[in-house]
């Protein structure tokens, strides 16, 4: 009874007093504004929290040559400081196919790295979003992985979706669980409403996760299996903004673009501002046609199309070799980091805490023994900002459905931005903290 | 009964074969979209249409300059790679607060011109997504110039709102008309679904025309008036694109926000892409506080906020003067060709066909005598674009509810992006199509 209450609140509502839509009423501010604000307010706190990228590799010189050598060629120039297509560059979308096709060890663009798929986007978030809306309808459902990437939460919740909680393991979802799932959603007939399984497949955010390409197999298969009873195509929509962020030689797994039937319901969402600079966002995604071309009309409605002058300098840093000169830095930046919080971790916080090491992206997921709690109303957070460091509490990578003391056990600890020296002192101090929050505990 | 059945035929639809969501099967491609892919696509067409400004005079040295500056500054470039807040870099709030001020001949930034009601968008249609989102539900009534923005139609449209439009005179919308609409809709207790009123107070688009400070006085007054009905505040969303390109030295009316009551209703929308550089979308809106706050966390959810790197490229040109020596700039080249567009409409069209010249902006707004129509499949748009010239059917500028001939007898010429030269090759082309066409008519 409860969804059918919550409705006729919403219609109580609908004559808000300052006029406002349904829909905005209900819009609560996301985490990752306030968590963003407390950084950019207190600058003595070291943020182990936002997942900003490293200040010191950020690509200034290069991107100074760029702009520099437009100046003279005056005719370029214009072109990119003028308005372009809803799409993006074409320039930059051959790149983009281009670019994944080889992360994929695919022969050629093909069928599914096919440039008139890439729409251009100002990040990858605004792509996340886009698909969102194309797709789903208030009571829509949308499986994830649990924990999953915190800001996607606030999308589901703001369009009214019911989020799905498949666990993560080591490896990606868990299959029988993901399977069971499916079986019960054609069984109660919600399969209709299931829109897409969403993922982040590569270094996952919050847990550092990559998902094999037996599991990606394996969910491709399942999507097929219940579309006849979906009525419509069980969308995988993979979020692989952290894929070029590894810290190893050997790439990761192939996406599931690379896999059979992927034309047809394969979403890959890809951003180039985390590798390259988070002020200069330009994200991409590559779409089934009939779907991107609706994203296309709504990215019209929204801006028009992304900034021309971001997309050529991304053109420019991809076409020149600067790009991946620079990914070559950061990579080992991010690796030495990462490395450097593993083993301060190692020695500042109780055996009892488990994490593992990552072997790419921005983060370390560390989860506390029982009963300890890490939530922004526990001890812990309260002592970690009164001691100035900050993480993200672990509760705000669930969906509601998640109610178990898993919800209330991690924080997820990002390198991303923080030197050496922060890190040092943020997990001593945070080593600390917890030290003392356990003994009271005990 | 009409609206009742579209709805049923919604609710059939729900299952769509692809799953898309109830709005995006709805979404039709923006005619902008369509325009702007004609010039891209063919580059022998002389483009009297799109918006696009004027390339001759894109600040190519100044974006360089800004750009290498910051190269011998580290620490100041590193900054505005980084992420930033949602609502944006607060000196460039600061800044935009300060320039409306003082447009507005303000003697202090005030409660209305306050920076923390500043929100930073990419591009001003960005702006005006946001707030007809944060208003509107579908069902909902907006308030618009007759004939208006033609790409605000289309957000109108995506989010089911029901548009009723007002004549347009030559110094803003007809008051009379406005108070009895408003009559009309509390005698029918529509009055709580009107939200807004929409226009585009400086060098209209497309009509170039103005609106006058004693009809924003007067809209202000209505508005306040019939607020009661309403129950929540009828908001005045002024759309100030153009406000900057005036041609000559008396500054245009002050904007709504300078009148008593504007903190409450008044939504200030304005651009610097237009003014600066279209391939640096960089918007801005000024709304009342609950409103912006609402605003600020739609946007968190869409992009997180706007490119640093574009903000920080304008707060740079704004603070150094550079963005007022371009204004000059480009005011006398559109001026000019302003100039060059009028005598050239006077020595090809016919005389029956009647216009005004613009004091700025981008357009001149043409009307043909009955019964020769404009629009997109008629004999005269076919015949333009066979001969290579392009020119927006001004049928797209006018709400559903406007069906009377005025919809198909006009069409908007832009000597935004031609140069003199296509002008005068275009307007003559324009000339012999039209009066061909005439004569077959007469």
């Amino acid at each position: 009874m409860k969804p059918s209450s919550s409705k006729k609140k919403l219609k109580t509502l609908s004559i808000h007093p300052r006029g406002f839509s349904l829909r905005a009423q209900s819009i609560e501010p996301p985490p990752i504004a306030w968590l963003m604000e407390q950084k950019l307010k207190r600058p003595n706190l070291i943020s182990l929290a936002a997942g900003f990228t490293d200040p010191e590799t950020l690509p200034v010189e290069e991107t100074g040559h760029i702009v520099h050598a437009w100046t003279q060629h005056k005719s370029q120039a214009r072109e990119i400081l003028q308005y372009g297509t809803g799409s993006g560059r074409e320039h930059l979308r051959i790149l983009t196919a281009r670019r994944i096709a080889d992360l994929d060890q695919m022969p050629s663009t093909g069928k599914t790295h096919d440039p008139s798929k890439v729409l251009i986007t100002h990040g990858s978030q605004q792509f996340l979003y886009l698909v969102t809306e194309a797709l789903c309808d208030p009571g829509d459902i949308v499986l994830i992985e649990s924990p999953t990437y915190f800001v996607y939460l606030s999308i589901l919740k703001y369009f009214g979706i019911q989020s799905r909680s498949i666990p993560l393991q080591p490896d990606g979802m868990d299959i029988q669980h993901l399977e069971e799932q499916l079986e019960a959603l054609k069984k109660s007939g919600q399969i209709k409403r299931l829109k897409m399984i969403y993922l982040v497949s590569y270094f996952q955010n919050p847990t550092s996760r990559n998902t094999s390409l037996a599991k990606k197999k394996a969910m491709m298969d399942l999507a097929r299996r219940y579309e006849s009873a979906a009525g419509h195509p069980i969308y995988l929509l993979e979020d692989a903004a952290y894929r070029e962020l590894s810290f190893g030689q050997t790439p990761p797994a192939p996406s599931m673009l690379s896999l059979p039937g992927a034309s047809k319901r394969v979403i890959y969402s890809g951003t180039y501002s985390k590798p390259f600079a988070t002020g200069i966002r330009v994200g991409f995604g590559i779409s089934p046609s009939p779907l991107h071309q609706t994203l296309c009309h709504l990215k019209g409605n929204q801006d028009f199309g992304t900034a021309e002058f971001l997309q050529a300098i991304l053109e420019k840093a991809l076409s020149s070799g600067t790009y991946d000169r620079h990914l070559g830095v950061i990579r080992k930046g991010y690796a030495k980091k990462s490395d450097r919080m593993c083993r301060m971790i190692q020695r500042h916080f109780p055996a009892s805490v488990s994490w593992h090491p990552p072997e790419g992206g921005l983060y370390v997921w560390a989860r506390l023994p029982q009963p300890n709690q890490t939530g922004p109303q526990s001890a812990l957070f309260k002592a970690s900002l009164k001691a100035n460091v900050l993480y993200v509490p672990g509760c705000y990578a669930f969906g509601d459905d998640v109610l178990g003391p898993e919800r209330q056990e991690a924080m997820r600890l990002s390198f991303g931005n923080a030197n050496l020296k922060m890190i040092d002192e943020g997990i001593r101090r945070l080593g600390e903290v917890i030290q003392s929050i356990m003994k009271r505990t005990s």
